[in-house]
């Protein structure tokens, strides 16, 4: 058995060498004598651990000062429903910008604000992303959300389609969970940023707020303490027992990808594995099929689609045998998907690339 | 280097069969080729893990069908802001009965609901658990709330204080986070029951929430589709992508305890290992120190006091040279705290009383 190239669209891969220095301290870390999944996250060991991962991120991704950052345990989603408890008033218009699965999904955890639905790609199924023009924002929003990277549609901002949205003095909220640090971002653009760790991140289970500090003095919703952003800052994220293992690999990620060369060298791999990826399914002569608008295909997500459902499962099949994982598409989509994170290298795209023309002249 | 006995409260130890079976799988796990923190959470594998884990925790626990598992990210105290959202009008009555720090803590999570403290024992410092006939409940209240054992004040519910609490056709909830499985529990009686999984389950980022099937039913608040207990049972707890890792480790600890022959084992095996430790301090001739009311003292958490606070660096660095480590108290209480979870194998606890003998012989 050896190590898969592993596309799953997160969970997903982890750098190996981060592995290994987990696989290393799984028993004895440090100088604890103790796992670090077994010590208190109010020592001096762990605590050091959770100052790192932030002074890291902070560098990785450039964050202002004037942003806080959180580290809750949980995924995106979580994140989705307490925006609208910590940023808006019960009633407050929210204006909200669909581009696929994952901002449908957003508007599922707003049940006590009024939700405006500024935009949406939803009739062309999730292809494009409206033009700016087009969207329809309130003027006294709490703030305007969209999704940067849909993971399942495989449709991202791209600059093809237009710079950062303007959105005046209304702050600008994006879920960046699967395009975070895979190319360098600029954080003043916007109110507020989250992401779910388990895609260019870090492992599953705990996620990253990025957010103005001045945001934080709103009002809200009457809210439980544990999901006041501001009480959380003040913990320092420890308002209760986080999850500190999920924290540490975390840590180990974001100091891996500095050790790469930051986000400078991820935006130039992640433009070679996706040109890579794209250019084998439209020079495929139509057998693989990706239908998203070219201007805002995903370097993160590539869905793409088989002439046949029925060549599905052989085509998984025989991609198992060759050592690649986790590429059967979600189940509202269907097909395929290759998710090429950071921890993905580009000789995994051209061993995906190399079978897929294998499979083609086979089943072509 | 080698491991320590780690009496810490949470994250705590961890069986050492368990750390040795993560650290094997840690870069390839079965026959994915991967380690199981990067494989899907919705793939046949993964899928296994969650099966076998809720499977082996029902029969732990003699969990009866008519109960729900939940597997929620993070800990306990996000449940307890959840239980008032899915259980409680806004503006309803609920009963509080606060024995010690956590209990305090949980009224902090009520911002919608109207809180009646039904009994507390504040003004003894947390030293007793008021008697059940004194308790003032409300008959319309949604639910009874306690903290089945305080982890910080090392106060428990024990048969000496008395049964169960009736608490009649309101259903008791009980946050059981630091003593779950440490016995058999009679779940029946309980409406739900919740835990984080890091101190007796497993490790930290995962919690368990049981809940008798029925209550689902209630209206709650209008809440997150993420906040939705019964969104999240239809679901599988898997409305977002879950704490995969933490709950792998959650599995391979609750089949641990299964084999180590149950909760009426470790029902034994607390008894000997409290037994032994409260034996130690109350046999010291005021050396050291427990305060808590014998009938109601914890098996899990021993909270104790040397002499003079200036005793206390030099007992934990001492403790540390012996290979003890996590015996700090709570920032609440000060003093040492000795947790002594499932995990802690009896030798862990002779070590220490032993230590605890030599320190005295040199500064008694």
């Amino acid at each position: 058995m050896a190590r898969s190239y592993n596309f799953s669209p997160g969970p997903a891969a982890l750098p190996e060498a981060v592995l290994r220095q987990v696989q290393q301290d799984m028993l004895e870390w440090g100088e604890t004598g103790a796992s670090v999944v077994e010590i208190s996250h109010r020592g001096p060991e762990f605590l050091e651990v959770a100052r790192q991962a932030e002074a890291d991120l902070r560098t990785l991704l450039a964050i202002p000062d004037d942003y806080a950052v959180l580290f809750p345990a949980g995924g995106a989603t979580t994140q989705q429903a307490l925006i609208a408890l910590n940023f808006a008033s019960p009633g407050q218009r929210v204006d909200y910008v669909v581009t696929g699965h994952w901002g449908r999904t957003a508007l599922k955890q707003l049940a006590t604000v009024d939700v405006n639905i500024a935009a949406s790609s939803e009739d062309d199924g999730f292809r494009t992303i409206p033009a700016r023009a087009s969207w329809r924002l309130s003027k006294d929003a709490a703030y305007v959300h969209v999704t940067s990277n849909e993971t399942i549609h495989g449709v991202e901002f791209r600059p093809a389609w237009g710079p950062v949205p303007d959105t005046g003095d209304v702050p600008l909220f994006a879920d960046f969970s699967s395009n975070i640090a895979s190319e360098p971002i600029d954080i003043s653009r916007y109110g507020l940023i989250y992401a779910g760790a388990q895609k260019n991140l870090g492992p599953v289970g705990i996620a990253v707020v990025i957010v103005r500090r001045d945001l934080l003095e709103r009002a809200g919703h009457p809210r439980a303490d544990i999901f006041n952003y501001a009480s959380q800052l003040r913990a320092e994220s420890m308002l209760n027992t986080p999850p500190t293992w999920n924290w540490y690999v975390l840590g180990l990620t974001v100091r891996w990808m500095i050790e790469q060369g930051g986000t400078a060298e991820f935006d130039r791999r992640s433009a070679e594995k996706s040109a890579l990826l794209y250019e084998a399914i439209d020079g495929s002569g139509g057998f693989y099929r990706n239908d998203v608008d070219p201007a805002v295909r995903s370097r993160m997500n590539v869905p793409f689609f088989l002439p046949d459902p029925a060549l599905d499962a052989p085509f998984l099949d025989g991609a198992r045998e060759a050592g690649l994982i986790g590429l059967k598409g979600h189940r509202v989509l269907g097909g395929m998907r290759a998710s090429i994170y950071n921890a993905m290298p580009v000789e995994g795209v051209r061993a995906l690339v190399g079978y897929m023309r294998e499979f083609q002249a086979r089943h072509g």
